[in-house]
């Protein structure tokens, strides 16, 4: 028989969805040298923890996470949670030596971070921060594009991750909306992804200027037990402050010279999850759209005279990381299956006792951009980093 | 607990993998009054098949299909084989009484198909037949709209299935190429899934032109065994003829008076998996392409005058048939998931004692439609149905 | 001085703006050895006939063709009238020795074409069939590819020429509509370009079958004279019988090997003058839409594995034929640009003595695939050319 | 016979065939009141201001500008030369009393600006500034809807225009690339254009952050004489300093609270002349790509749920400004069609006595929005307007 991981999952909403999802798919599809085992859920709610755990087959439930992370059976704590959850319960398995699977952003302060990294490191456990855009085939394919230097020198990133779903002025307060548990609006939720993604593909930022907005300032104050299914009609008449930012836009260096971009929104009307970004470099092009996220636009300028333009590769072929466990060449996979791919890689690190990336290493280095970012918004000023 | 349906899988290549996929994943994502039990898993190969159902939880395993459609625990024989394969067990699992889940095209001839719709009805037994692309969101908005009359009378299907997967003259000779076991080549697998979106969305074919042609006459002969992983490199000199179209063209006119086309191939270079419709009424048009299968695109001749064109739904809204089960809007769906709705629509037939579409029936009306086609192909003229 | 020919146009509607825009500006953005005169228009009305020559400078005009015809001064015959005037017109021009420059569709009948061509071979003259969609960089970038071995073998052709503007059954019985002044519905008007496209680019037709509809039998009796602005209100209630097809679909075979299709309607609600094909081959595959008709869709088997999908060619640049004569790269021609092109060439054959395509010959064959088509669509049998 | 006014030109290059072309083609397409005459041409090198007179039939030519536009017999001076000659020519053409169509960008400086715009307004004649964009049919339909109330408030702009005519090293030191002729690199020549249509469409922008680029620091030095047809191998070997950016990004807050973006850059492979912008409001969306100038994409937040999603316009209906005048529905324009619309606009102007959109005083804005940019760039501030 495999040898096993046992994991531990904190949360049970979208996040506990997508994560389960997740660990039970990857050994159907990948050929894993470690099974996964879903051994335990927590959540505050037991009633609710034990529905989602009965659907998802996690083995047993904990309706506190101090408990969960010092149980002796735990290989791996998954933290699917908002980001100001994660501080504590990382520090605690990172302490419990328990290896660390956890939901972006990391936290919501770069102190925050560097103590999460820190002990992490202490404690010599795997610690993964899931930006999983990275693991998409098409995302993959691009990184092995550049690094192949058919982009060549990148002169520029232009990025936006766009939403819509805080139009309507009825949309209550949702804990999204207030600073004490989101830190930020779209520039910590969005921008933490478009900022991995910049990290990832073009490199490491140097300067950051940015500009936020509120289009919106107060809305209608929500029932947090009912976050799952809200709707304008369930809610009373008391009103409360939005204290984040509706929209987070922001002009960077990076150290390589390029210069780049980036909006993120939740109001963009028509745009659903539209993450999309360009790069254009010295011998070719790439770009990008979440919301089409098996294809790939790519420009050589080394093609053929007058037979030059930008093309669209469907990133289902067995030359594309990952798609070949999938399905034949244009069938195409959905926005989950990149948590699968993160979940084999996780397994793997952990099981070799190796690192993964992003890391909290990576997070951090996110959330100082984004910190970053709202210094220079409230200074008018670009921040150096 | 939760009431169980026992299923029984005959075949695990790529068919197997999907339907087993969706079997475990439907109760995960909907709320099914009935769990499917993943029960046996049939296939001649003990070795290849102990592992597939190792892999997949497959509870045990068959070597004779015989035994596993006779076994009185199976209540449901999940059909996940090439067509020559699907008369005869269908034939007798429908007499065991149990209800069939048949991958599609449904059968070699009209005759079978005939025969196979009449075993079933005797035996009161639900038959589904597994023409998926209906149950994607996209597809099943687009019927909706049709009833709702938001594309008016019809006067147009056009319709290309595209792949490119034997444009290489090395491709072997696999099954999928020679007559005695495929009937027939892209009209039989690929006009089967595009004439039934035809009877879904337009309605009934009342005539048939077609035209077939073969480009490649002989291929090198393939090691039937080893058909998961063909390469060129190790095959034989030996060369086989080529008994199967390699593309199809069908011109037909439907009972209510429209008119369409399709065309069926494995040589259009660069298309993976396109199948793509256009359908033109006179309130309004939609159009499709599976290799964006998220995605609709609508006209409108009742919007604002100078605010007319084609829209692209993204089909992952609550609205959409199905979407609400999986992600928030925007987030896209992939090829299996259509697996998963039918298997969720068929296990609620099966316990309510309904029929489920498409099914037999249908089967039967498709293949009459791809026999016409040969017959035309051949005769060189219009065939009526 | 430059050395002169001097025009006469017969025809001041849309075509004879087309044309008097063409022959103004060609030697303005080419570079032309001689340049075209317009000497003279010619219409029934002598009032319309004189606005429509003073706007465009045409020094001269009359309202008897026959007058026009036999002028000494007048060196090139520009017919852009219906094709049920081109015969009568198009041999007097070529006994008085008339270069010819022909809108199309040529004829109304073969018998027609096969004398037109011969009563200009006879006289020597220059004829040219104005299928002008040639002529746009994309498609004779395409052309050039082709013939370059980019695509190699030839496998399908897929078109479709679909409009909208007669979806409306209050849209009256012009004279498109009526079989004595258009022979054919879309099969002339519509496939006659797209057959000149698959000559150009595939090969000649080998055999044909057809299916033609009518969708609205009988629509209001139009005011002939008025025809340049009807609408709805201005029609009495008299109704008149719809003579031609709404639809032609066409299957083919081509001499090469290769097969095809058609599509031709004015039936498709939101298209307005899409002519689309496609065209895959043994090495890659070309994509062409006239409503971008910029752009040219290349895929390439020969790109790097992993790297392949269709590129989207801007075909505006210095390497695309009669681009450079017109703006930098990404600065796109429109409609009209591929008129000048016509002239431009058609100037060259005429000064040089020699032969330009499309010819009556090519118009010959084109107006025989298309009879061919009508009587499959009557037979309901395929027809050999 | 119509009343007439005369124009003088200045300049023979890209511009001067471009408006030439306008002068010429405006009443063969439009009923103008009053018929533009091509009275006379001027430019320094007396052989090509005579072959461009020759070829697009100027009257006259001029081979010094102050004799140009002094001369009795003009009314209408077209500037149609690089910003660094634009100051003194429209003064002394305004004091001359002519009226003045003015390419862009209107000067080198906001100093410079204000000064012709008040010389202008003392001698009472019309003043245009050549930002033809906002002719383009999609663009002015875009503005209705907005206007409309279609698009609601509007939250975001987003706007990149990007080029790659300079990506390679070899590429030579033109004028474009150096300060004392062209001020700034794609911030002058590229974002005043984008900046009018973010007027035009968004409002007044309030605060400005900017950030530009150099990513090649020397190049060849060109021969300014043959700087129409420029290549790398007819350089020779000594190298000048490049003085102007590259690229330009800014980051804008707009006076009715929107927020916006631009990006301007010559070093995006495989972008020819893509001018792109989105707006998103709160009612609906527009987004715009110039390289498609003729379609608009809109999204509508009050169309059917399910059934929304961003629609292709194709402008090209009667119902779309200026597009009446050219070809039938679906039959597209091309570039130079909006300097035809300018044309119209502009006679129709200065007939009446009344201004025409965007004069010198929005010329002066847009220079105030670009030198905030630069001074931005350099104290890496925001800058208040």
């Amino acid at each position: 028989m495999k040898k096993q991981l046992n994991v531990g999952i904190v949360g049970y909403k979208f996040m506990g969805r997508a994560h389960s999802n997740a660990w039970k798919k990857a050994p159907l599809f990948f050929d894993m040298p470690v099974t996964p085992v879903l051994k335990a859920a927590c959540g505050r709610n037991e009633e609710s923890v034990r529905e989602f755990a009965d659907n998802w087959g996690w083995e047993d439930i904990e309706t506190d996470w101090q408990k969960l992370v010092t149980r002796p059976d735990i290989d791996i704590i998954d933290i699917a949670l908002p980001q100001n959850l994660h501080y504590e319960i990382a520090l605690a398995a990172a302490k419990a030596g328990k290896h660390i699977f956890c939901e972006k952003p990391l936290s919501m302060t770069s102190v925050q971070a560097e103590e999460m990294l820190k002990v992490c490191e202490e404690n010599k456990v795997t610690h993964y921060l899931n930006h999983n855009y990275r693991r998409t085939p098409a995302v993959a394919h691009a990184k092995k594009m550049i690094e192949d230097g058919k982009i060549g020198r990148i002169f520029h990133w232009r990025c936006a991750y766009q939403q819509d779903w805080i139009v309507d002025p009825a949309f209550p307060l949702t804990w999204q909306l207030r600073k004490e548990t989101a830190q930020a609006g779209p520039q910590w939720d969005l921008n933490s992804h478009a900022v991995d993604l910049a990290h990832f593909l073009v490199g490491d930022i140097d300067t950051v200027s940015c500009l936020t907005a509120n289009f919106i300032k107060e809305r209608p104050i929500a029932d947090e037990n009912a976050s799952g299914s809200l709707s304008a009609t369930s809610l009373g008449t008391e009103m409360g402050e939005v204290t984040v930012d509706d929209a987070a836009l922001m002009m960077v260096t990076f150290k390589n010279g390029a210069v780049g971009s980036f909006e993120a929104t939740r109001f963009a009307s028509g745009r659903k999850n539209r993450l999309t970004f360009e790069i254009y470099g010295s011998e070719g092009s790439i770009t990008f759209d979440l919301e089409r996220m098996n294809e790939l636009q790519y420009f050589s300028r080394n093609d053929a005279e007058g037979d030059q333009g930008f093309r669209t590769i469907l990133a289902t072929e067995a030359a594309h990381p990952y798609a070949n466990n999938w399905w034949p060449a244009g069938h195409i996979i959905g926005y989950e299956h990149a948590f699968v791919h993160a979940v084999v890689d996780f397994v793997d690190a952990v099981e070799k006792g190796i690192s993964i990336k992003p890391d909290f290493s990576d997070g951090l280095k996110i959330i100082q951009v984004l910190e970053a970012g709202l210094r220079s918004a409230e200074t008018k000023q670009q921040v150096q980093l």
